[in-house]
């Protein structure tokens, strides 16, 4: 199945999730700081609190109970507290500000990187992200993600999926709504862009919360344009 | 010589001028509308009237006079002065709109790719220019320029060599600011980025303005850090 892309300039992404694995990324990472450490802790469940952390965080942002701030000070936040409820104590600031740091240095998707090339050579590919900006640049450099365009909530301070992050990159990449595809791996994701007039593409990242986690987002809600099961796959669907 | 830049994190690059070579990207492309068009016009002059609408436009902006707007809207209402001082009439929307965009569309300087291919293996290489993020974006994927990210005078609504423009670079870099050096061929935009504390490089660009025009922009101010002849004698003399 091909739909009609033609009006289509831009593809914007959701990064966590979509274009990279911070699960598996996290776990490694933190099975290699235990062991240089020295200390025993179930490394997929502290990714999952971390990550478990985030969505309240940024609500309690949007309720006015803290102010705007960077991802990088929230998943601080989240993970001064992970440490705590892991007994993780003792660590120095260098190394807790490194810990922390693995979300500039999360690994792609393995079709993330030569889907991107594809589909850039037919649009503009650009990160939508509530990473901030020099998280998703470090990424990009790190695990050499082809951006044509670094976007982030941190330009309007709202996180996704608040309309004004959406209406800021139309405003930004001076498009109408409808020529810009959000795609993410995340049903809330793509219809708060459907509601600004985004076009919106699901990819299922079945491994996302790991092997046994809840599939309950592994289905594309109905209003989609188009559903894929990796980047050269939507290629494929897009007619690149 | 090379310089010490051990605590530099990033480069950020003024564009018009200094990556792009806007004068005789303007010259051909009027070249060719003329020639399809069968009309006459000394294309030379008219590039240097477009761009010394330029600075005077932004100051209206500065003073209040125009609410502030892209530069491709500077550009258009320069435009449109310059045709009609040059008797170009009967030009149709999409005619008008498409001559706007040669901005878009601008040639880099022979040096300039080669040179940020070297300069990114070492360092963040951003733009950090009064062209809108559109603009940038699409002059970018036309001219294969391998920016790390796309940073415009567009994210704080105010021009170069206006402050907030260097210190929103900085904030959405997450740098302090001695750990970015702003790369010019023009001391303006270097002592402004100095006065907020950042690194500078001078490079030369001896023909931007045509090759009969006044050198006074081809020495540098003695309080820049480092002068080039091209940006691969800036990654000669930054040790890259």
């Amino acid at each position: 199945m091909k739909i009609d892309v033609s009006s289509v300039k831009a593809l914007t992404f959701d990064v966590f999730g979509t274009v990279v694995d911070w699960r598996t990324s996290l776990i490694e990472e933190g099975m290699q700081f235990g062991k240089s450490k020295g200390i025993k802790v179930d490394w997929a469940k502290f990714a999952d609190a971390w990550r478990g952390g985030y969505a309240p965080a940024m609500d309690r942002v949007r309720r006015g109970e803290l102010p705007w701030m960077k991802i990088d000070a929230l998943h601080r936040m989240i993970l001064d507290q992970s440490l705590n409820e892991f007994n993780l104590v003792g660590l120095s600031e260098a190394e807790k500000d490194h810990l922390n740091r693995v979300w500039h240095r999360l690994k792609p998707w393995p079709d993330a990187i030569s889907g991107l090339e594809r589909l850039r050579k037919r649009f503009i590919v650009s990160t939508l992200s509530n990473g901030n900006i020099s998280l998703l640049v470090n990424m990009a450099k790190n695990a050499g993600l082809p951006w044509d365009c670094i976007l982030s909530a941190e330009l309007v301070k709202h996180y996704k999926p608040d309309q004004e992050v959406y209406q800021m990159a139309a405003e930004l990449l001076d498009l109408q709504p409808d020529q810009i595809m959000m795609v993410a791996a995340h049903n809330g994701d793509l219809k708060a862009a459907k509601s600004v007039g985004f076009k919106t593409a699901f990819v299922r990242r079945p491994l996302e919360f790991g092997p046994s986690a809840d599939k309950a987002d592994l289905m594309p809600d109905p209003s989609v344009d188009v559903s894929a099961d990796d980047f050269n796959d939507l290629a494929d669907k897009l007619g690149v």
